[in-house]
């Protein structure tokens, strides 16, 4: 959550007029995104009419983390997702056709500006509109022709977890070395033939937008990659179905997400066999991205550091109900 | 440059229902102002509408520093400004009436959205207009009823930077000290009866929205005040004619202000007079705070802290150059 580059007025009048949008209007740093600037941005719009929908942008500046390489793939996904109806935002090419600019070393993007707001209490009703939105992106991207590999696979999230230490894992919490050894389980039993398409891989409720119970907008598809769809859905499913802390768990907000899922593209049923394993493999996810961030940034930093525990919490609930957790 | 609190979607929400404005489309938090909390709304507005320029909003909440009492003056104040044609934003009242509201313990406001970006390296032009708006707002508010006392005078100042100590001082810079000193001989040649009004207190380029060479909006007006207005002038002055780091004066910039202001509001000869002491007055006044907030703030706080230095180095030149600064 952070504006880390000051771009200054006069920089960002100019990349502005690098695109057809018409003039600068307004500019407001936001505090969304943890690895990017980010930039709600108005323009008279093409045909000179300030304050239509059409006229503002956020404009994403790319600070670490993500690899310049991989923009095409995120930016036309974005692309190709929106021109197949689902709500995700378009990305706005430059007059030269580009989809990203460089800006001092750095990648910068315009895209589209999507109405909502990210819920913080989801409804089940509305968990239900993720699980279709979720659904209807898994088939919309069946025929993408980029491809990125997924990198936070349970193999790399376990060497990630294991590569902390033991000292240093006890230091954050005295339980969180016992979940080394579960992690190499959940790596030895991972399947690896369920239905594959491109999968968002990170769609907390911070990256989607609502009006209501209706889905305008899913945002943030820097972890987009090629794995097992069911995958996404347990990723989901750990990230809407529980209070923050995960000590929580909303029985009627997992049902309705899977049931919405299932209204546009059933599972099949190894695919159900696996939900309990892939999110006990969610969870090790942002255990190990967690537990490392924790170590790597120093207390009293300006970044807030996110506790592993709350994953681990989840992580217990799925070990314990099992198949129970998702009907 | 923060958002200090997680107000949470749905209590915003809820917020947003207590105005005539529609329904909540969007929220934004914003990396802007101090000693607040700002979110970009968007609302469906009145007609329902969606996107029309009168359906955005800045929600302010007030995190430190602000008094609720004060806050009546400061919103009545926009509200006045914005009636006599001043590019200010009006304050949205609640169903009730109201100004401001409170929740868990803190004033939150909902306030007109205006056009315009503040530009970070200004030129002349836009200098000039800037003086032009400050003359017309001055002009404006001679019939304000409100009142309020600055509390932040030459007295209180000096005081405010003899109370840090040399010793904490010279920690932040060695030629720190010195300037102790001065601040009493200010204090003591202080004018009191040059022509008042509600002055602004703290124009700098932050505060001023503009569109090319228009001054689309004057904003947060949290440190107005009934005070000499020729002292406003001055600090504008001190705040648009250096670079950031105060080493390098632009005389055309300078000259720009004062002859934009006096196209409205001719200065009478005393205040011109006073000039050269009113800005090391406004010099003192940001070293006092920046000093003082410095030894308050730790290092690696989540605030970054600005270098009382910079305004030392404005101070050395309106004493080296006197009248000529303002010419």
């Amino acid at each position: 959550m952070a504006v880390y580059t000051d771009l200054g007025t006069e920089r960002l009048a100019d990349l502005i007029a690098a695109y057809d949008v018409g003039d600068l209007v307004s500019a407001k740093g936001i505090a969304e995104g943890v690895s990017n600037s980010n930039w709600l941005i108005e323009t008279s719009g093409r045909d000179g009419s300030p304050g239509s929908q059409s006229a503002r942008f956020i404009l994403t500046m790319y600070e670490r983390r993500i690899e310049t390489a991989d923009l095409p793939f995120f930016l036309d996904l974005l692309d190709h997702l929106s021109a197949a109806n689902c709500p995700v935002p378009r990305t706005i090419h430059d007059r030269e056709g580009a989809s990203f600019r460089m800006i001092e070393g750095k990648a910068v993007a315009l895209i589209e500006f999507l109405p909502g707001v990210s819920p913080t209490a989801p409804t089940a009703t509305q968990a239900r509109a993720v699980g279709v939105a979720l659904a209807r992106m898994h088939g919309a991207a069946q025929d993408f022709p980029g491809s990125r590999t997924n990198d936070l696979g349970p193999g790399e999230n376990a060497a990630t977890l294991e590569s902390c230490g033991s000292d240093a894992l006890a230091q954050i919490d005295p339980n969180l070395p016992a979940v080394v050894e579960r992690a190499r389980t959940i790596t030895e039993d991972w399947p690896s033939d369920l239905p594959r398409s491109i999968i968002h891989s990170d769609l907390f409720p911070d990256n989607v937008l609502m009006l209501g119970d209706r889905v305008s907008g899913l945002i943030d598809f820097y972890f987009a990659c090629e794995d097992q769809m069911a995958y996404d859905l347990a990723v989901t499913h750990a990230a809407w179905c529980f209070s923050k802390d995960g000590s929580r768990f909303d029985p009627a907000l997992g049902r309705a997400l899977v049931t919405g899922y299932e209204t546009v593209r059933p599972l099949e049923p190894r695919e159900r066999d696996a939900l309990p394993l892939l999110a006990e493999g969610a969870c090790l996810r942002f255990v190990a991205s967690r537990a490392q961030d924790w170590i790597e940034t120093p207390a009293g930093a300006l970044v807030m550091r996110k506790d592993p525990m709350d994953f681990v919490r989840r992580w217990n609930t799925y070990r314990e109900r099992g198949q129970e957790a998702f009907a």
